[in-house]
């Protein structure tokens, strides 16, 4: 939360002591360890919805947005995509002799996974607009869901739908049952996400944002098109991106917005240039037990230059060690 | 409607009989005459959801978009957004002095109405981002806000926001009311619909699909980023870019869809090859006393190819002149 004067602050306890719809029916964020981290996301709820708050936000207005790897499930020891896109490349290789020697195909089919780990968001995309082209939105869609049915994490032995997390999980039902619309905004590939968000997440598709191939509507025959997805990669959803991801998909300002690396930057800055009062945060990864520790020098979602901007304007750093009691769903059964 | 056997037209008049809340509470489209084209969308609407009913559509699935120019207002004798664009070259030429001998801006300075009526979208598209380059999303917006306030139609002398369409208002209302999401997906420029569709037809920016133009992400401060918007087409949603635009935006298929000229064919093509009950429609300009009249020979808004899908394969195809008891809001006070 940023832009919290000492009147604020008063002004905010005072709310916080009258009982409120969003506290009256009990914690809404029960695998959360009370401390300021959590005090501030019910904070800036009670003060965004309560009618007669300065604050006070319209309900159409309420979007939040959320990078999805690394801040709704887990991204290491590499991003689900990788393993997924490793995985379309061994069972698609047969048809394409070329990738044995050529790169980053030819370190894929090595398993060389220091490589893969390194390899950005952006040279995912190309490998999965590379090993999907040539096939239909519906095909991809049904690819997705066979893998993600199958695959299992190498550490957990879960599916990686099972690693999501519990206390982001709330997080997001709490917005809802306040009124926001809650948007996935991450650099991963739309179709890809689409497929399974709405389920795991209660996110629906047209409520996530991501990076892009090229898709072509094609008639197969009369009356029955198909949209094919092509080689070519359309549009990155990271970084800057982010930022204009959310104005083009979105087209208005988020009020909140949670992220985990350096690649979420832009969306936090975005949301915090708007008026009045936003709320910003980010999941530090401090848990080398319960999930993964890592920040500055992790190849994959480096925690640096967001972290220092976060820390200079107030935003929320989630400690996952010290924030949540609970890191995934199947710790409560 | 389409896949209308006679069982299925049994079933559907049972279902019409009995009380269902969304008759129950009188004619959801008053400003439509009876007769088939009003009773293929009660039809739909109750087939799709009614509990038990075959055609049943679970509540996240209820998509229905809707084109803009010609579908939800008048887009006679120019579009809208040529006469906003023709204006913007207008006020900034000083700026631009090689506007003057260069085209299309030279036909807009001379206000060659016949060639602009001739232009395309994209040529549109090319124009407001020529016109809009080097400002913010923001100072966008307002620019189209106060150009909406103070413009008005040549013909009906009222500003253009009040020429939408009250049947499509009903519309638009009946299917909210039964747990439809409404999306624009139109040709025009997005950041032109986003401005004012949330105040004139109820759907918010985050349902509007359109084409754009490319946006940039620019620090001006620290801690004052905007979005600043660049002088290139980005991407056309028109023909088969409204299917991909779909794909794109919503990520899954409409089971509702209306347009009503040649660059929505595909749009109701890729709506219609979904599977179970879909309903598509075409507006069809009837009306040169009340409106316009107009079709395969127009520049503007040609309705042709999808005029002989639509009869080819029974898709409605709403008649203005017969089938709307009121084309305008104001026609009501």
């Amino acid at each position: 939360m940023r832009r919290r004067s000492f009147i604020g602050a008063m002004a905010s306890a005072a709310l916080l002591h009258s009982v409120t719809p969003a506290l009256a029916q009990g914690d809404p964020l029960p695998s959360w360890n009370d401390g300021p981290n959590k005090q501030s996301i019910v904070d800036f709820v009670i003060r965004a919805t309560t009618p007669g708050s300065r604050d006070w936000v319209p309900v159409p207005g309420r979007i939040a947005t959320f990078d999805n790897d690394g801040t709704l499930w887990t991204e290491q020891p590499m991003y689900v995509q990788t393993v997924f896109a490793a995985d379309r490349v061994r069972a698609t290789v047969a048809r394409h002799p070329e990738w044995r020697t050529t790169e980053p195909f030819r370190s894929i089919l090595a398993d060389d996974r220091a490589q893969l780990a390194l390899m950005g968001e952006k040279g995912l995309l190309e490998i999965i607009a590379a090993t999907h082209s040539g096939r239909t939105t519906e095909e991809f869609r049904r690819t997705v869901l066979d893998w993600l049915a199958a695959a299992r994490h190498p550490r957990f032995k879960r599916p990686y739908a099972d690693l999501v997390y519990q206390p982001m999980l709330e997080l997001l039902a709490y917005l809802r049952a306040n009124q926001f619309k809650t948007f996935i905004v991450s650099g991963g590939s739309i179709d890809f996400m689409r497929a399974w968000t709405e389920r795991t997440y209660g996110i629906p598709p047209e409520q996530v944002v991501g990076s892009s191939g090229v898709t072509k509507y094609v008639m197969q025959a009369p009356g029955q098109p198909v949209l094919m997805k092509e080689a070519k990669v359309e549009f990155v959803d990271d970084f800057a991106g982010k930022a204009e991801g959310i104005n083009r998909f979105i087209g208005r300002r988020p009020y909140f917005a949670f992220g985990n690396s350096d690649g979420d930057q832009q969306m936090l800055e975005w949301t915090a240039a708007g008026d009045g009062l936003r709320c910003m945060g980010l999941v530090h990864h401090t848990d080398a037990v319960r999930e993964y520790a890592y920040d500055r020098d992790s190849p994959i979602g480096r925690l640096d230059k967001a972290w220092d901007e976060a820390v200079r304007r107030n935003w929320m750093v989630v400690d996952m060690k010290s924030d949540w009691k609970v890191i995934y769903p199947f710790e409560l059964r």
